[in-house]
């Protein structure tokens, strides 16, 4: 996973941006937006929360209240205005993506819109062709759609495998996407709008090309499912290209959370979502095997522990404390690496000398 | 991976941090220097470097030219001492760091100091009871050394099992520490002094208790080292507690970077390194097993997706560009789930309907 | 893989078994039935083979002179209905084998019949129902076919799973068959009948129920099919209690063989062919994983390896031969042994003592 | 494992072997014993037990019983020199094997003597010249001792991988070798003797040289060790080569048994032991891989399988039974593949015809 972060979904290094930091306004703090606002405050370089809206006013004070410089503002449309707010994050519900995201393209905010972009294809092309015409004018792009998969490691590293032709063309693709468990209003065909719709995601990205048709079975229901729903489906798609791709899709497993997508080409195949990161399958008959790559350096193996400790590093000087290993920690290395040192030489057992602490 | 992330290593949400970004200064910007002024510009939210310091000031000021804001003092003292600096990143040559952190703590700025804290236990020590003065006085803490471990998730995964009793008590630990290669000055000595170093910190964390003895052992060394030193070595350490740690320390074995680390305890075993997360083994006889975790739900398995998602269109956005999937894709996506939902419904193949881009 | 092999494949132990050893015909000497005569005489116990048939009679006089006790009978027919021959192997082309099925019946014979059973399902029905009349008139059945998977330990202990309930109701099943390379005669018609045969099996033994429709798509062919044919296919069974089955088969792939069947059922789910044994999946959100068995004890972890050592001993013994770790070596642990006990008691490194070879 | 049994540790096929079965005395049928008479009986090809001998006459008599053709002979000097006997397998207490061996030497019978091969090196040495002195004289060897690792499909792969040179010169082997339990009157030296001696004979066998010095180190025991004794132990091998071994011996782990050896050359480590074949770790920096092998072919993937089923074919024809798919499971096949052909030829889904049961 670390290997498939460096080599894939790298972040830019010392990019050319502005020193000032992108001022967000996020609306809709539920689950999906409150967790985008501790995120962008705590874990994000170069960006701050200066307003939240939501329709329940309480929620949106309650998570404005824990981001310093961050206010409520109740009218979405009139945060996506203010003069403050450089750009918007859309985390509301479905029904309402369609007229905020027209207006951030009005007025030339980027905007990072959760799924679906809006509640049917229509509104969404509306949108396309709004954006287009905002870039025939300015030469810009405005609209993002968080389809988040693309930006997983394991996800970038098999795009990546496929793009430098390492499975050869790729004919067909099989996909698990499983939850333990949904609420009891989760019917089939939410099934597919927000279940399987990051499987079509996710085979327009790989495949680099559009989905032409899609058939849906319905296998014997688990005795878990929502009553009178279908559940597991399986679902297949074909690609404008000829490619197959089956999806399992079962949301009552009861177990846990399972994104599998394997990608069988001409010249191998590659499977991510064993929790065990890209497992390929290559070679000929004679020395055929199954392997996942190993990092070359320390950088690439422990560059996501660096990134954890300087933030918590950051995060408790700020607030006057230390959080990690300290003075002690380094005594005490020092003291059995000089330990080590003089076994190495005398080729004997060494006892430590150290202080009391 | 990502499920260690979420269990074990975590980072702070929306914790209490004051408003202003903490401005560091970074000393020496060699390699590890460099990649942390850059991780702090472009991944570590609240900091920012304002200032670097090099004896290559040549090298200074370019890594000072890419981060807006930030300019080059030549003496690293007067870097530490500087009005405008509120804490240190020290990555300069191992024997300047005595005197470095000592600054610090005189002056009281919080210091993250790579390893070594100094060249030997006794200055080492020195640090202990200048820092504990300090604590004495004022109630706060000021150092950390970079032992990047710690923060690893598979690390923090493994200490947050050994802490809520899953292995029952530690008894043996092995480790091993592999790399590719290393340069033609590298020691034996060397191998202890800033391989090893990481296994004594490593069992120390892990273990809670300190290292009592250390003996080193020279097998056959492999005709890829470094002329006259041994290479791989045994590493043994003995626990005050009474435990035993194996440590195979080889670092020119010509594949990639292997870190390996397997606890034994009571009540059975967990192993990390094998690039496929914590891999638990525990259950009787009747019901022994191998396991590996899975994620309880999308926010642990693609919650690192989701920061790398917003670190990117907050690039992005500052860049003036739009980094990822675009108002097509969801228009795209709308359409595949609308022929999905008519497939579900029909039970029959089911064309999907989409304009031409 | 020995764990299955024990929980759910092993071989009868001390069995009411006549003391006379079987004496088989095998008709066919071609790759298959060259083989099986090989298996029989150097790995099976209680049986001998005593007479070959072949259409090419020079292949028959080159295998049954291997064979200590083994004549040619150049009619099959004649080979069946011989006095000296117990029980009847069939391993010629498929187009033969009803004629030769309905001789064994006809006399008595228990038969072997590698797959397929005959060419067409009618045939197929009058061997069903001539078997069924003997059976009536006897009370015995005859008749197994080849279908080898059923015996495989992973799907031995995939099956023991199922049926123990494991998994609770299997809802879903996703294979993978794939292959290296066929040769250039190998059509999409044979990829059903000699290769997705076995996963119609694999559904039948696994699933206990019939499959009651069956669809063929065909996606994107690769380069390096036979030309003019569909490879991969992806093919869909329905069983008659509505689960679902889909299966790849693809027959170049150029890498290996690989055979891979995952069960999806409502409690939990079960992989095998990723030759790292059964892999489950089960538990609760809060504690679900990814697991596989660790073998009890020896006798599982080593049954096999004391299968080959006595195997290996009485083949070595029947040519006046040693095969396998000596006297010496035994001295050799002894020697080992002593100095380790010798070193368990001091706590200091303890040379061996050992004579001169 | 399936590869592996095929590459390294395959059974000889069609071997010049007498065409009379082996006649075998089994001394001592205690578990190990008994087990032996088992695994003979039921699936050794080309040998009989003809005799038993046990210091219990009852338990003898029981084994006896259920073998055709096998007969007590209470003396095993007796059973040894008896003319129906050609071979003789030792699995008394070990405090026999020194006469007993040394008798079947007097004899010229080959003989299977399970480990130790008798109470200390000096007695084992004895042996080691008395067969020398029969081999003088007749240019035959008689003693195999029962090392089965050996014969370990897994070892078997491992052995061949070192002695192809895949991994370069050996330096350092790891091994663990832990057991759930252990009786109550295990000690620490029993864990020398009955335990670590299988990693010794495993050093010997992969290393091909001797071992020259042991240590014994006794980490904090665990709770569950049998009362005074060290449990872990950590033993250390220094070879005559300089090469090194640690071995982990556990033998109150409470979980299972696991038995894992990694090798770590040169060129490359190898490691066995976690229940999914030999797990291989190579390649250089750009593209180092952990890497299993896939099997070439049906036959070593579906090698055992094959052996099983004639097994129980043949086991069960001998008992006028079937024990297999019958001959409705080749009718069943051949219905849903005429369906699976007519789907192909029609892209439809096309329901199976089948007559009823």
């Amino acid at each position: 996973m670390t290997t498939a972060e460096t080599r894939a979904g790298a972040l830019p290094e010392l990019a050319d941006v502005p020193a000032r930091d992108l001022r967000v306004a996020v609306l809709g703090v539920g689950m999906m937006g409150a967790d985008h606002v501790s995120r962008i405050y705590s874990r994000i370089s170069g960006a701050q929360v200066v307003a939240v809206s939501d329709a329940f006013a309480e929620k949106a004070e309650q998570v404005a209240a824990e981001v310093p410089g961050c206010r409520v503002i109740d009218d979405p449309l009139a945060a996506i205005t203010d003069d403050d707010v450089d750009a918007v994050l859309i985390a509301t519900p479905g029904r309402f993506h369609e007229e905020q995201v027209l207006a951030c393209i009005e007025h030339g905010k980027p905007v990072l819109c959760e799924k679906p972009l809006t509640m049917d294809a229509a509104s969404s092309l509306g949108i396309v062709r709004a954006e287009d015409a905002y870039t025939a004018r300015t030469g810009r792009r405005l609209v993002t759609v968080g389809f988040m998969r693309r930006f997983d490691p394991e996800y970038a590293e098999l795009k990546a495998l496929i793009d430098a032709g390492g499975l050869g063309e790729p004919l067909l693709v099989h996909c698990a996407h499983r939850n333990a468990a949904v609420p009891p209003h989760f019917t089939s065909e939410m099934m597919i709008n927000d279940s399987v719709v990051h499987e079509v995601d996710v085979t327009r990205f790989l495949l680099d090309e559009e989905i032409a048709a899609v058939t849906v079975l319905r296998p014997r229901p688990t005795r878990h499912a929502v009553t009178g729903q279908s559940d597991p489906l399986l679902v297949l798609f074909e690609t404008t290209g000829g490619r197959m791709v089956d999806v399992e899709c079962f949301v009552s497993t009861g177990v846990g959370y399972e994104v599998r997508t394997e990608v069988v080409g001409e010249d191998g195949s590659a499977l991510i979502g064993l929790d065990s990161g890209l497992v390929r399958t290559s070679g000929d008959p004679s020395g055929a095997a199954r392997s996942s790559g190993i990092a070359p350096d320390f950088r690439q193996r422990f560059g996501r522990a660096y990134d954890i400790e300087l933030q918590r590093w950051v995060d408790a000087a700020r607030r006057g404390e230390v959080d990690g290993p300290g003075a002690w920690d380094g005594y005490a290395a020092q003291a059995v690496c000089a330990a080590g040192v003089e076994a190495l030489r005398s080729g004997r057992r060494t006892e430590v000398g150290m202080e009391a602490r």
